[in-house]
Order: structure tokens, then C-alpha cells, then sequence
């Protein structure tokens, strides 16, 4: 029988750079024009224009401009997505176009996605304006938007082309958006980097009353533990899982909670969970957790699941976890703060139902 | 000012096999199993399932399956992707799920666009079942749907895991069908290979007759033609778009019929637009205009455009193309039979609106 065989090349080795500093935004529109070339057409939100961003960013000048309306993970759905191709097709632009992503987390994920697919892919600027963002949503590639069944149902592996935080951003930030953000950067203290993780602890205070430097500091370590664990695993087939630390429990709690709470919150609330996991399965001890909950509780973030949320609903969204194989996802689990354990080379583990069931149950305030 | 460098290391050089032959069918699903282990999801069409294709490929087996209905390019829009990954929630499918695209053109772009965004990416087998899908659009990955507003606004290169061409399947194909999705076939032969050219020229009445021998002969040279092109260039940055001749008027034409005229029938009169500019531009002559007129009328597809296109109409569409710059494409031109023309390492060539617009008035019939 015959066969033909198509060769697929190598794709060289790449990057991007990330840019941190205070009062970029000035700046930034005039140094894309030399860093990535192209007609621009920009994405935001109601509330990050509102807060004047968008002015800042552009300036004088007049690129085409989407503003999702209402901001917030409502608006995360394939809809979006669609609105914006369609104003994309009405202002003419091709496939040299850069789509220029200026909000939170949600403004990321929707524009990434869309010129991950807009006339089979352009490029994409990330700059974010939250905590949430800053520390996770905007480096590493991962676009996508939800279906009415499952959080990024829809999505793809995007790189941008250059990521610019301009920590000036977070000044205005809406409280509890602040607070929440910045269990990201827990996180990834707690998988990586147990400096960094008494860094938070001791900074606490000057976090909290956003004291430029030591944001500058936390953007830097973030994207530092970030960009090691994507350079290793762009697409997540292993050590990218680590990522995923809290967010198993935390999406099925964001869902479930018709986004009432936050990712950052509900993510608190996984973490929480994973160290409970942790504990019963030998891995785990009450003194990490107690440190835990206490930088927790400092940024005020929920640590227990609110009571009119279903179990069975979270059961039911657990299954449709997008790293589930044989309807049931595989959890991150920590050894030690700053470090995420690894057995036999996999950094994602099977954990008996019945033992979430029993997890579950605890965390119910 | 700090910065942070991610760097994405290279993706090492794949491929994937196309298999050819006669009745392969009833084995494919057996193969699957060693070839592309993983939970299979099945999308194909109602024609395709009513001339038994699916029956036979899946045997007693019982995958999840989606058949679009109705049938054709009017079924190629986002609304379908979207119910495709609903229909895959709902069966728990997750990141190893292996879509089987079985079917024409149409099946084969919105599954694998369906595999591309489907958790971020999944696997896809392609199973043409037309001349078009098995010359020309289920090799080479690429994927997409249309907008109101143009074909393929919604895409991925997204290439399959491996290829099934069973050109038994072909028996059964509606004769306006069969004979549109061989102007691809003219394609390769014009761009690429003119021993392939003088093959068809002699070959029509087999080929006609749809004798067996002859298909898979046509498939390999197809193949051989197509892989040989993608693999120097799978994104399309510059050598692949040889494979776009005669398509930029060609899907001016299908988009403006609303899909009165098939595909191939519309790259028809965008093979003898391409040549008539050629012919005016210095590339071209008569005697080589009529030998493909020969060929294509052989074939009974349309060589003009309809009279109830309007011209402006055309225009407009003509300036959303993908591959417009500035509102403008470039247009691929032939110098000889079996070569496309290359000036300064360049594959698509700036033409004149002037021309054009001449050009289209002579296409009126």
C-alpha cells in the first residue's frame, strides 16, 4: 500500500522578553513600534479604561480598540472571542496585525486566544494591569476562553511576543482584586522558592500598602519561577503542572461559585486543600499549614468553601478538568514549602476520591 | 529597568504518514488503535454517514460521535466548532482524546480546527472522503472556519497525527462533487510537476471513469506534491503559498456565490483569472491557456463567473484575504506549466487593482 511521508521541520528555539518597571505605560506604545511592527489593534476592558490605562497606553494615538464590556470572567466565553474577529475583519486587518492585550487575566486569556485563531494566528503583546496577571496569566502562553460546561474548554498554547508590567498599574486596583492576585504569587512560592516564600511573610505590610519596590520585587521573582517552569515544558506534557498547585479544588470552586468568588480566592481555597490532601496522604504537617494559612489570612482571601455551594456540583467539575484522564484529574501536591513533589519523574499525582470527598467535606466552613 | 527573558526551547523536527489505497476503510479503526492510541471522538457529516462511510470505519465499535447537519460549506462556521465541543464535554473527553475527521473538506477543517482549540490541542486523524479533501485539504494542516465576513477567519495550523486515503470512498461521490475537488489535483499539476500535468491530460477518461488504479496513482502525486511543499514551509510564510493559485479569485468567487459554486468549481475561474493576468503581464501565452481550458472543460467546472456576482462585491472580498497587505493580496502566478513563478524569492506577486478589475470584466460570460 502506498504511503507518503510529510516531514514536519524543527521549529528554532525562541523567546520573549519580559519588561518590568513603574510608569512603563508612557512609554510602551512608541518602543512597539520598533519591538514589534505591525498594525496594533487593541483589547481592554470597561474597568481598565475607566481607570484611565488605556489613555496612558495610547496616547495620541487612534488604533482600533475592543473593549470587553462587562469586564470580568463573564465575559471570558467564546462570544467574546467571536466579537472581537468580527471588528478585527471590519477594520481590515490581516495576518500582520498585533493584538495588544491591556487588562487583567481575562483580557489576556480572551486576546491571546483570539490571535491564537484569528486567520490561523497573529502576534500578541500581553500588558497587565492586575496582580492576578502580572504574576501568572500573562507569561506562558496559555490563552482560552470557557464554555458553559468547563473554565478554557476552548484554548491554545500562544506565546506573546513581549510582556511589559508596569506595576504603576496596581495603584488603582480595586481592593479585593489586589488581594486576591497575589495568592499567584504564593503559589509559586510555595512550588518553588522558600526564600521567596519568607520574603512574602516578612513584606506582608508593604505589600499591602503596594509600595512600589517591593512590587517591582515580587513581579520579578514571579515571572523568574514562571519562565523556568515554561522554558522546561511550553506545553504542559509534565513539569508545567506544578502550575496547576491549588487550581484543581480552586476552578471547581470558581465554577461552581458562578464566579462570585475570584480565581485568586478560589485558588486560596485549593491551596488549602491541596495541603489538606498533603497531610492525610504523609506529605503534609500542621506547622507548613499554619504558615500558609497565616499569609493567607493576611491577604484576606476565603481559606474554606462558602456553604451554598453544591459538593456534588464540585464533584461534577472535578471530573471535567481539563488534565483528567479517565474522568479524574491528577493533583499538585507540595513536600516542603518551595517545593512541589515529584515521584518516578511525574509532578502530578492520583489522589483516591474518597479522600477529596473527605477534604471536601472539611473545608465546608 | 528589569528585565526577564523567556526563553521556549525548539520543537523537534515531526511528520506524519499519509496511507493510500483501495478499501482501506475496514481496517482503519483496528490500526487506529496502535497508531493513535487515546479515547476517539468521531466527526463526520450526514452524506458522509449516508453512503455508509462511517458504518465502515467504525464497524461494531460505538466512539462518540458528531455528525454536522447539514452538509457543505454552509455548515464551516464557528457555531459548529462550538457545538462540537460541547457534544465532546458532555462525553467527558479530555486532553487525550484522538478526533477522527471523517469526511470532505468541509469535516476535515472543522474537526481539525475543533482538535486545535479543543483544552488547548488534541490529536487529529484525518479520512478524506472527496477528490478535494483527499488531493489537497486534509494534508498540510491547515484548519478554520468561516465568518460572515470571510473564509478561514477562525484557524490554526493544526497538522493531523496521521492520514487515511481510501479511494473506494470516491465511488459513491456526487458527480458535480467529484469532478469540482479534481481542479486541486490541476493545481499541484500547474504549479509543481508537469509530467503530472500531461499525466491528467491523457488520463481524463480514466479518471472520469474513476478507475481505481488511476485514483490512487493521482492520490500519491498529489501527496507527493503537497508534503513536498509544506515541508519547507508549514506556516506559509512565503514558498506555500504556491498552493493559494488561482484561490484569491477563486474564494472571491465561491464566498460572493454564497456557496452556489462549489470550492473546485470557484478555483476554476480563479486558475483562469491567475492566468490571464499572467497572460497580461508578460507571463503567459495562449497555447498554455488552452490546454488547461482543455483540461478544466473535461471537467465540466465553470471557467467564468457567474452573471449575478457583482464585481464590487468580488472586490470586497477580494481585499479581506488572509494574505492581504494593506488591504491588498498578492497573487501567485504560473511562468510555465508545472512551475510556479519566483521573482526575488518571492512566490505571491503584487498585481495591479487595475488589472484585476479588467480582468474580472472579462470573466463575465
Amino acid at each position: 500500500m502506498p504511503e507518503v511521508e510529510v516531514k514536519i521541520p524543527e521549529v528554532p528555539a525562541g523567546g520573549y522578553r519580559i519588561h518590568i518597571g513603574s510608569g512603563l505605560l508612557d512609554s510602551v506604545w512608541t518602543r512597539l513600534e520598533a519591538d514589534c511592527p505591525g498594525r496594533k489593534f487593541v483589547v481592554s476592558d470597561a474597568a481598565v479604561t475607566a481607570a484611565g490605562h488605556l489613555k496612558r497606553l495610547i496616547g495620541a494615538a487612534a488604533p482600533a480598540t475592543f473593549v470587553i464590556d462587562p469586564p470580568g470572567e463573564g465575559s471570558k466565553h467564546i462570544g467574546t472571542v467571536i466579537a472581537i474577529v468580527e471588528a478585527m475583519e471590519k477594520a481590515f486587518l490581516g495576518r500582520d496585525t498585533v493584538i495588544v492585550a491591556l487588562g487583567g487575566g481575562t483580557v489576556g486569556d480572551i486576546a491571546g486566544f483570539a490571535a491564537a485563531i484569528f486567520k490561523r494566528g497573529v502576534k500578541v503583546v500581553q500588558i497587565p494591569t492586575t496582580t492576578v496577571a502580572q504574576a501568572d496569566s500573562s507569561v506562558g502562553g496559555k490563552t482560552g476562553v470557557d464554555s458553559t460546561i468547563s473554565k478554557n474548554a476552548y484554548g491554545a498554547f500562544w506565546q506573546p511576543a513581549a510582556v511589559y508590567i508596569d506595576v504603576e498599574t496596581l495603584a488603582t486596583l480595586d481592593d479585593r482584586q489586589y488581594r486576591a492576585g497575589l495568592v499567584e504569587s504564593v503559589k509559586h512560592a510555595l512550588i518553588a522558592d522558600s526564600g521567596y516564600f519568607e520574603y512574602l511573610e516578612k513584606s506582608m505590610p508593604a505589600i499591602l500598602a503596594r509600595e512600589t519596590a517591593v512590587l517591582e520585587h515580587i513581579a520579578v521573582r514571579n515571572c523568574r519561577i514562571k519562565a523556568a517552569v515554561v522554558e522546561e515544558d511550553p506545553t504542559e506534557t509534565n513539569r508545567r503542572r506544578v502550575l496547576n498547585f491549588g487550581h484543581t479544588v480552586g476552578h471547581a470552586v470558581e465554577s461552581a461559585s458562578g464566579f462570585g468568588l475570584l480565581h485568586g480566592e478560589a485558588v486560596a481555597v485549593g491551596i488549602i486543600a491541596a495541603e489538606l490532601i498533603a497531610e492525610k496522604t504523609g506529605l503534609g504537617d500542621a506547622k507548613r499549614l499554619g504558615r500558609i494559612e497565616n499569609v493567607l489570612s493576611c491577604l484576606s482571601v476565603p481559606m474554606s468553601i462558602p456553604k451554598d455551594l453544591q459538593k456534588t456540583e464540585l464533584f461534577d467539575i472535578i471530573k471535567h478538568d481539563k488534565k483528567a484522564v479517565n474522568q479524574w484529574p491528577r493533583f499538585v501536591l507540595l513536600e516542603a514549602i518551595g517545593r512541589a513533589f515529584c515521584r518516578d519523574g511525574q509532578w502530578a499525582h492520583e489522589v483516591d476520591p474518597q479522600i477529596v470527598d473527605e477534604i471536601l467535606d472539611r473545608l465546608y466552613a
